[in-house]
């Protein structure tokens, strides 16, 4: 034996290690075996979730907590399509994840059978790749163990690249244990994107096209922050000087206090947004999808005279929203760009009169009603938690109406950052995405807020917080369960209700029983008059804490569409 | 308005009724609204899922229990994809099922919008058919209302029709609402399979090859119940009188103390079914996929002389096993055929010394070590809770010691029935499981027995067995957790552990305050020489209990293949 020669399985976790990937997500199985004593050996730090759906979901907020790339280790089979649900956040939330799927010895494999319609072979065997690729940017089986190396660096290109997301190996046993020369591996080159050159003609269109407005917004996405511009970001507000908005992926880039900050529009953002929107002839937007959620079903947020103007690296955004003007590239390279070019015509941007009727559409149209009232109003609860928070703070928020109003009423002034499900609202999510932060850092404070019917979803990862030590405060709002669906059941359909405690059962847990069993300290929030006190005291507290927060269950939504 | 028109929902619900299917697995959301709603109306009575991923197992088992079809309704987005997991448990596990998820309204669906990559699009939008694919044996989007008799009965048809499994319907939100006139609606016309005319020189041929034998076995699997083909099979086996195996899926089908029958071979099968399989000239394999959990990897449970007749109506696994000889056939249409036929040839069938054979290994390699001492030897336990547990009960397991041990010692011999996790041995399977066939069969004794690191992984579920109080006594092994996977990391990788208490945390929840909190009743057994008078004991208590049993931390299991 060639002393040269490593295990694929080593040369995985050597792979990770190299691109600063020291933590990873698993569940252990024999399928992966060797890859888990891989991970071992090499020294990466391995964190079990209790069910592998949950691990793509910490891998992602780690992504997103850290700046790296997520990593997750899962076993053949069940272990693979167990985890799938978090695979499936991943990919609409844009988070650049690598999962690593443990598979049976090839030759036991359908993959490598090729007999059509065959469901299973070896033990515990699923051919996930076809399962997975709809929700991945790039997917393989690792077929020859001397592929590994172009494999992991093209699944980590893709994953990092362009429009971030989740990728996916599946690599068999015999694969996994085989021995290799790292040195005699072929590399993946990657493909040289086109610069920039043709752009400054665009974005000297561009330019003209502000020029021309009277009231103009700058919507920014999540790929501002992904691209690594918010400082070039702010500069470049500064020069233009017009009303800011956030998508809900986006709402941390800059304090919401700053001038033209006005935080989250769209159809759950807020009234004032939506009037200043309705006013606007052009909407520049840097780095966000322009969801449907942001825009209306049909662009119903914007005038019929509002131009867009489009800047993302993702055509097939582009192609949906089928934008007045727009530039295809990459932020990284956008942005740089465009400030150098606009920097030279500061003077040129002047948009008083518009800034001082948003300004006063803002004043007269306060989010928030200052409700300090019994039972508690989770807008005053959550805008309590928002300002109360301690700098550097994680605010994660779960489906709901926690997820609504966190949206509306956090400011991130003090360096705060938000993780939560942007695309899907998932249910359930709060969890495993407070683990992925907690992790990814441990010091900081991890405040997650869910309410008492999405805690139920991923309710085994309690364990995981109280076994690592995790330093989460988890806000579990008690309002009786399942308050958004309730209300769509008596507004829809007069009243036929099928998620009640008397049908369902659902938001009758015993919080703090379900703590204790979970190894995790309670506490309980119920009288609006204690909350600062409440909170300071909670924030003072290393470690997980598990509180339950009693609120009204008749909460109202106040949204820029409808109030709801 | 034409009063004669339904919403499609509501005809999806009657479809569902008009097929006997009463009870269906759910969790509500947005996107299912017409049909949460029509479901409701029709008097479907609901189940509600803690975790959609739960609900296509609960169906499954449902399906199995029920001898019925088993029904799934889901949400859009992150409720699509969480049903994955169950969903892939009922394609390899052969249930048939039938998945209706939710979908926001067509024009706002990726699949509907047609632009290459678009990751999503409406609010929670998912593409799900691309990816349910594969797991499924039928799938569709509901574009027209108009086409929902067809999808539905050819949905149906596929899922209960040859080989069962899974099928799913996404159905847009306006398509859900949409008035359709049901007598109006195209009907979908199912292919008639060629009938066995071609069979019978087959069938003759067959008998040829049994005749010429001296050392014959039969194995029976799951096809044969789902074919109803019991009582034809128990009138075969007194004519051909040869020793008769079962697959995993197989077990329930006669009692093990009837003549002729061995129970369980395989990889983790008895020691005496090796040892008779090992000596066979002729395997005829009636309705079973023969895995290669059954047949070993190379085959190596049979000699190389043992000729292998494959009657199934699965071509792909016929493909897969490339038999000697093989009858592709239902075996609905095959064992009354086989029957007629040999009947009439009763005294041809004499294997007298064969038998004697078999009947000799059996006893000179009993299975189970009565080992009654404490900790408790998992082989006592199971052998007891099989041998007490009352007439026409449920024996679930889980993956694990409990899923290789239950396999051994259960004999089924008052009807007693068995559902778990056949192909993939998946984790955390137990609890759905029971949940299902105790929905399906409400006055059964449903036994379920899961690990404490299995437990972990569908705990969110204990809360569904105490809120519609089913009658379920879940046995938790108390092992320490991940028993399995500790000893493959100190055989295979000399004791580099990952799965232990201080690394991950496996297996040190305090499963009596677990139990409390989920508003369960907890009972303990933890003496060898009381488990009789527990047993006794928790079969009198009618509705849910949850059972920690304390066994012995470094159980062995016996198998065929090696002892581990």
């Amino acid at each position: 034996m060639n002393t040269n020669k490593i295990r694929v399985a080593d040369y995985v976790a050597d792979f990770l290690k190299n691109k600063k990937i020291d933590k990873i997500f698993m569940l252990t199985g024999y399928g992966a075996m060797y890859l888990n004593d891989a991970i071992k050996l090499q020294g990466i730090k391995y964190f079990a979730a209790r069910n592998e759906a949950a691990a793509p979901m910490m891998a992602e907020a780690f992504a997103r907590a850290s700046g790296k790339v997520g990593a997750v280790c899962v076993t053949a089979g069940p272990g693979a399509t167990n985890a799938i649900p978090g695979l499936a956040e991943a990919y609409v939330d844009s988070a650049p994840i690598i999962i690593i799927s443990g598979q049976v010895e090839k030759k036991h494999t359908t993959h490598f059978m090729k007999i059509k319609n065959l469901r299973t072979y070896g033990t515990a065997e699923i051919n996930i790749i076809p399962i997975v690729k709809p929700l991945t940017k790039f997917s393989a089986v690792v077929d020859a163990p001397n592929s590994i190396r172009y494999l992991l660096e093209k699944a980590y290109s893709s994953a990092t690249s362009g429009r971030p997301g989740p990728v996916w190996l599946d690599i068999p046993l015999d694969v996994q244990q085989a021995l290799i020369n790292p040195n005699k591996l072929r590399s993946f080159k990657e493909k040289k994107v086109q610069g920039n050159k043709n752009n400054i003609q665009k974005i000297k269109k561009l330019i003209k096209i502000i020029k021309k407005s009277s009231s103009p917004i700058l919507v920014v996405g999540n790929g501002v922050r992904q691209s690594n511009q918010i400082e070039n970001l702010k500069k470049i507000i500064k020069i233009l000087k017009i009303p800011v908005f956030f998508s809900r992926l986006g709402q941390d880039i800059i304090s919401h206090d700053k001038k033209y900050i006005y935080g989250q529009a769209g159809v759950k953002g807020s009234l004032f947004c939506k009037k200043i929107m309705e006013k606007s002839d052009l909407l520049i937007s840097f780095g966000s999808r322009l969801a449907v959620q942001f825009l209306g079903l049909k662009k119903e947020a914007i005038s019929k005279k509002c131009k867009i103007c489009m800047i993302d690296v993702d055509s097939s955004e582009i192609i949906k929203t089928s934008p007045y003007f727009y530039i295809k590239q990459d932020l990284k390279d956008f942005i740089p760009g465009f400030y150098r070019i606009i920097k030279k015509e500061k003077k040129y941007f002047n948009f008083q009169r518009w800034n001082a009727f948003c300004k006063k559409t803002k004043s007269e149209n306060p989010i928030i009603l200052q409700n300090k009232k019994n039972p508690i109003d989770l807008y005053y609860f959550m805008s309590r938690l928002g300002d109360l928070s301690p700098k550097n703070s994680f605010l994660i928020t779960d489906a709901g109406s926690n997820y609504y109003i966190g949206g509306q009423v956090w400011k991130f002034k003090k360096n705060q950052r938000e993780i939560t499900s942007g695309c899907n609202a998932a249910m359930g999510l709060s969890i495993p995405l407070a683990i992925g932060a907690g992790v990814a850092k441990p010091k900081d404070n991890i405040l997650a807020v869910t309410g008492d019917g999405s805690l139920e979803l991923n309710i085994q990862e309690l364990k995981t917080i109280s076994h690592y030590n995790l330093n989460i405060k988890l806000f579990v709002i008690n309002n009786g369960g399942y308050v958004s669906m309730i209300k769509w059941q008596d507004t829809v359909f007069s009243g036929r209700r099928l998620d009640t405690k008397e049908f369902t059962g659902a938001g009758t847990l015993n919080l703090k029983k379900i703590a204790n069993a979970f190894d995790l300290k309670w506490y309980l929030i119920k009288n609006v008059n204690n909350i600062d006190k409440d909170l300071k005291k909670i924030f003072k507290i290393k470690g997980p804490l598990f509180v339950e927060v009693v609120t009204d269950n008749k909460q109202k939504i106040q949204s820029g569409f409808k109030n709801e």
